[in-house]
């Protein structure tokens, strides 16, 4: 009974509000004489004195998301939760104002549309533009300084719930983005002053929510270290070695056994020995109460007590919920911890504040000068609306496009993304200063609109409610359909179970196709559908993805489609034939082809794709060409030598100019170079091509050329074997331009094989133990059933 | 564009408000001198005169749920839907009073808990109550006289969320409860005038909503001839071919390829050929737009026209929906349907009105008499309190039960179920006088009740909110947990994609175990869970089953807890193991064992339970004999000598007297007799053993005996070969009382086997037509997605 009334007590510690958010006084407080607020010293002395003062149950007590702080010590209670995913965002420690300032910030497009800008410069600008706003939120104590963004799980299967939150399914991609992101976020790289706290989140393996009994509280995902390396940890590893990230989250699910925030060997052997991510000041938070699952549902600790002590012996320093408050203490009576482990973890948060200027003159600090004359500028609201210019993706187009209006055109919008409002933010959102529908858009034309929002939604495929459908079609010249998916179809905790537009989705488009008129469908949503009864309709015009545009995500497709602007994004993620849905179970987490797996991503995927990740088409067409090497044969002994990295997958091999020219007569228009590698090298299976570099080249005008650099590093090159090692292999290699490639570059590496990246090798996978609970998991079509106990 | 310019005119004409209820004028209305108001004329000249009346268009226009009745011929608008599960219904032919007079009725246990009383009369009882009500309802213009229940699919897989509409998973039990049913439902096997029509639904093999991107709407289940005769058709053999029920429902789903209500195999072959389904009044309604289904998203039929003519054409007499109204006239303008094929329909239709007495006298017709004061009478209450108790079923006891209470006793009352109020209902269920709670049922005895819900409902299973669950308990002598599932978990359109009790709800459990008190938990809800882990935890005293229970469920359970009462109800299904979920996809629809199938219901399951079918524990011993026949061997050449019925398997083998002793010392209890045949007869592979036979019996006190009278029939211990015939087979046979036999009584046939009844054999499989859309299925752990086209 003890943990129990233990509980009890700490409840109501933890319960405190933390609202407003203050600052601790370092000039009259009580801890103004004490090293935390000197500012001269160095973070470290500085937590490490604060932390000093505090007693046992005072530590026990701050290691939860509600921090009651440490009145005695003028310390405020802090409020670790908040979360900016594409925005300030409503979250437990973000408190928007119910009117006037503060009412709302800048909502831009979720991660899968900004991902498919394939623009990292955009992506920084986005991520500056979000903390300044979150800062501003802060100096009026509505929120925090840490934010628990980005998602960076890769979205390998398409089923999964969140995918939106992320820039897609390539792991090259993530990594770039995520730099370019966390940069953003944080004000730099190791800036005196961070702009706020990011945390990439959720090592390791995360990307199953609930599909067929499995749950992501209880699921045991099976992965490979070669996987792990080659496909789930790339952007963590950006993140914490190469971005120098605040924070880390640790994730519900188990990895090959052991829950991820009770795991040495993801938090410590690879996070903090192997990327070296050992400042102060970097703290691992766990998922919301998912302390409590390694208990209860994993069953890998057999008593609380024991789940707290080894989620904090493995690194995870605070937790989301209130599990550590209440059973720390039992596992410090219990002796499962010790009190250099509870310091450590205090201190890293209290560095964190530290770094974060928390304890140092407002004066000195400008980010303590934002306010809400920094929230929504006209330029923030032109950078969501740009956002979602380039990341609308056009999959087809008979010419259709862009649309020629006069005054006397009439366009029938229809759908239930027609009039769509806080559908266009996705999840993890906040309060926008507007909703800027593809209805509204199309009402600011000169032109007539007829409106009817059809009873297209996913759900009962049975309906045949459209009269109003027809009647709004039957007086228009144009038709533009706009559905997909939405948030009561993919979303947290809600996996998909189809891949395909619902029946009645696709048996009213086949309707309205049939009026033979111009019809442009627009495909939003997150996760891909099997868009091919529409590619394959002749009668259906134009085809194009909008994912989550954003507060002014209407405005921007409208805007594309009658060509004020000219679309250029790519897929951020292969969209699968609806039978992919039957032949691979969510469970499988292999990337490579095998038994009930077709293969996963574009890189393995053996089927043939409706649309390839990266596909995108113009309203103009593109030539490319490659400036040739000046060699066509390296020598792997050479490139290594000449490597003085730690990390020597950084080496730079060369970078490539690629020359893009605009052949179109008409149309300005943006285009992204991606380069991919393919070729004959490392261990077989080959995958069928790797994004390796990708640059994004603005307005190049019919007849013009512009020019891609695109830098390639021994990284580029290299493979990853069996034991997770980054290899770089003889062999020969293909660099290409584009889905369809445009322009192609061979050269071949000559020589012994080269470790660039020893991995650590993971421990034997643990036996279950037995806490007389047990668990079992869902149908994923092998038949066996995993009981964790 | 035709159908679509059609269905604007008729979508007004089909929307015309069916409320109130209203009767035809035959006293001076047009109709008068017409034939249908004729009494002495048979109802099949009644109906014929009346639609020789309407012209072409009126016939096209009452083919739909919404009828809107020939306003110049005085026929009133009706309403078909009404719903009537286990009372009269929310639906949209019953209009409920907000308050006063009709704003009620008596609201029964969910059949899945009137099933589990194995008590065929109090089943007559029930639905004779219902009846009454509902004619009170058509009396005050409320309700029309048909009523779409029961739902009689049988309960074959855990997972189905309407598995609660049935009686359980035996199609013996399921046959022997439905003919109880109609025979009160509609007064009598052939009434001058029916009480109501009930409907025999969903004919057949629709037993999925929603698993893994398997939609009943498209769903095309895989059914053997020989699984089709013994497990799926059973209970609809008997509502037709015993019933004489009034209608037929066919489902959403696909049979082999045919969209039920497409398919003349299953409705004219099968149900009015071989089941001699002909009578003039008896008539097959849709599903709730079905047939839109059969175009899409089944593809059967490649246009809409064409759907309905497939339906009509084969017997689907009348359309849930708008979809006839809106496609035949098309269809009859291409000729896929004529005249008298729609004629056929509205006659069957009008007939059943003719016979529910719609066109004659009130003055002659007793029901027409019933009103309020028939409703919710002293009687009804009792009828919903008495099946509750008779249902629920104990399924541990360590010595706890009944309770022993003083006014000194606390009672701890825990869980989502404690304060139960429309949960206990389940859906499909009306509004009742009052709802009773456990907890309102703790609160009516002279005890101390202290009431926590927990936080143990199914979901998130990272809950630690349960402080206020501690206090009630350490301060309570007893502990009572109800919980389990619920509509939120298991309903129409949502299936279970998990049989385990949630981990938060077994680790509340547990905690509460631990603290060593009596302690009681009720299993509520529908289909079963693994309750394993509660029935092996010693401190666990105790375990109902308690399904949905009805208006006065809580009462009916504290009286079994508190000895008030004895518990004698049964399961009326398999407890499966929880790992059951991973070893068999919901659309395997084999009974038999074989690859991705440890066998479906008690018959055919290979596993070793937690409860089987027919499991239930008594609050006293009981001990059983059967008294011996004359013979112990049997010529079944003499067996079928003697049978001069046209259905043999209905001729009488013999009837066994089982004498059932109560052994205890204490409790008065009724005792339901089940009795299983096994043996080794007929083709292999032979069932474990399969109900053939149950009589409850009443109040034995102890030391009494009474004698159950089991009749078997030919049937009885006949077999279905893999064409679906019906043999009567040389081999040895037990009759068996009880699941753990309390006596047995061995025989043996002898002979050549005998055809009871030859099956008509099914047409090949449809080939795939296509429509140029296509629908795919989901996962099901094969690889294969069926591409419905």
């Amino acid at each position: 009974m003890t943990p129990i009334l233990a509980f009890a007590a700490l409840m109501l510690a933890s319960a405190t509000s933390a609202f407003p958010f203050g600052f601790p006084d370092c000039v009259n407080g009580p801890l103004s004489n004490n090293t935390v607020c000197d500012t001269t010293a160095d973070p470290l002395n500085r937590a490490t004195a604060l932390i000093s003062l505090f007693t046992t149950e005072e530590k026990l007590n701050n290691t939860g998301s509600v921090s009651p702080g440490v009145a005695r010590l003028g310390l405020p209670p802090y409020q670790w939760w908040q979360e900016a995913l594409h925005g300030v965002a409503l979250s437990p420690g973000v408190n928007f104002s119910t009117s006037g300032n503060y009412s709302y910030a800048t909502s831009f497009p979720q991660p899968i549309l900004l991902g498919a800008t394939f623009d990292d410069a955009l992506v920084n600008s986005v991520a500056t533009i979000i903390s300044i706003e979150a800062r501003a939120f802060n100096n009026d104590g509505r929120a925090g300084l840490d934010f628990w963004t980005p998602n960076i799980n890769p979205f390998k299967d398409p089923r999964w719930g969140r995918g939106q939150e992320t820039p897609g399914e390539d792991p090259f991609h993530l990594s770039s983005y995520v730099r370019a992101l966390i940069d953003g976020l944080q004000g730099g790289y190791a800036p005196k002053y961070k702009r706020i706290v990011a945390t990439c989140k959720h090592w390791a393996g995360y990307d199953l929510e609930t599909w067929n009994g499995n749950f992501r509280y209880q699921w045991d995902a099976p992965i490979s270290t070669q996987d792990l390396v080659e496909y789930y940890a790339p952007p963590f590893q950006t993140c914490a070695r190469d971005s120098n990230v605040g924070a880390f989250m640790c994730s519900y699910n188990a990895v090959n056994g052991r829950p991820t925030c009770a795991d040495p060997y993801l938090l410590q052997t690879i996070l903090r020995e192997h990327w070296d991510w050992t400042n102060e000041q970097q703290w691992v938070v766990s998922d919301c109460d998912s302390i409590q699952n390694i208990y209860l549902p994993h069953g890998y600790a057999a008593t609380r007590p024991q789940a707290v002590a080894d989620a904090l012996n493995a690194g995870t320093d605070l937790n989301c919920g209130t599990y550590y408050q209440t059973y720390l203490p039992a596992a410090l009576e219990q002796g499962l911890i010790n009190i250099t482990t509870l310091d450590r973890a205090l201190i890293r948060q209290y560095s964190s504040l530290i770094r974060l200027g928390y304890f140092d003159p407002p004066d000195v600090q400008p980010y303590r000068a934002l306010n809400f004359g920094d929230v929504n500028t006209p330029q923030a609201q032109q950078l969501a609306y740009r956002a979602a210019v380039e990341g609308i993706a056009l999959l087809k187009n008979d010419g259709t496009l862009p649309l020629s209006i006069t005054p006397e055109t009439s366009i029938a919008m229809i759908g239930d993304w027609a009039n769509a409002t806080t559908q266009m933010l996705g999840n993890y959102h906040g309060i926008p200063p507007y909703l800027h529908s593809p209805l509204w858009a199309a009402q600011q034309l000169n032109v007539t609109v007829n409106y009817a929002a059809g009873d297209s939604s996913p759900g009962n495929p049975t309906t045949n409610n459209n009269l109003h459908v027809y009647a709004a079609v039957n007086k228009s010249d144009i038709i533009i359909f706009a559905s997909g998916i939405d948030n009561s179809v993919e979303a947290e905790d809600r996996d998909r179970h189809s891949i395909a537009w619902t029946g009645n989705q696709l048996d009213l488009i086949g309707q309205l196709a049939a009026y033979g008129k111009p019809m442009i469908v627009l495909q939003m949503g997150g996760g891909q559908l099997d868009s091919s009864p529409i590619a394959n309709n002749p009668n259906v015009s134009a085809l194009l993805w909008g994912g989550y545009p954003g507060q002014d995500g209407g405005l921007a497709i409208m805007d594309i489609l009658t060509g004020k602007k000219a679309p250029a994004g790519r897929l951020p993620q292969t969209q699968y034939p609806a039978d992919y849905n039957a032949q691979v179970p969510m469970t499988n987490m292999s990337l490579r082809p095998g038994l009930n797996n077709p293969g996963r991503t574009y890189k393995w995927y053996t089927g043939k794709p409706i649309f390839d990740f990266g596909y995108g088409l113009h309203y103009t067409n593109f030539s490319a060409s490659i400036n040739p090497l000046e060699a066509t044969t390296f020598n792997i002994s050479s490139l290594v030598t000449g490597c003085n990295e730690r990390y020597m997958d950084r080496c730079p091999f060369h970078s490539l100019s690629v020359n893009v020219t605009n052949t179109g007569e008409t149309t300005t228009s943006d285009y992204s170079a991606l380069g991919f590698l393919t070729g004959s090298f490392g261990p077989r299976p080959y995958p069928k091509k790797s994004l390796v570099a990708y640059q994004r080249l603005f307005d190049i005008s019919p007849g013009a050329t512009a020019t891609a650099v695109l830098n390639l590093t021994l990284g580029s090159l290299s493979r990853v074997d069996e034991m997770g090692n980054r290899i770089l292999y003889p062999g020969d290699y293909a660099m290409m331009i584009d889905t369809q490639p445009l322009a192609m570059l061979n050269f071949t590496l000559v020589g012994e094989p080269a470790m660039l990246d020893q991995w650590p090798q993971p421990p034997p996978r643990v036996p279950q133990n037995n806490t007389g609970n047990y668990f079992v998991g869902g149908f994923d079509g092998t038949g066996q059933s995993v009981v964790y106990s």
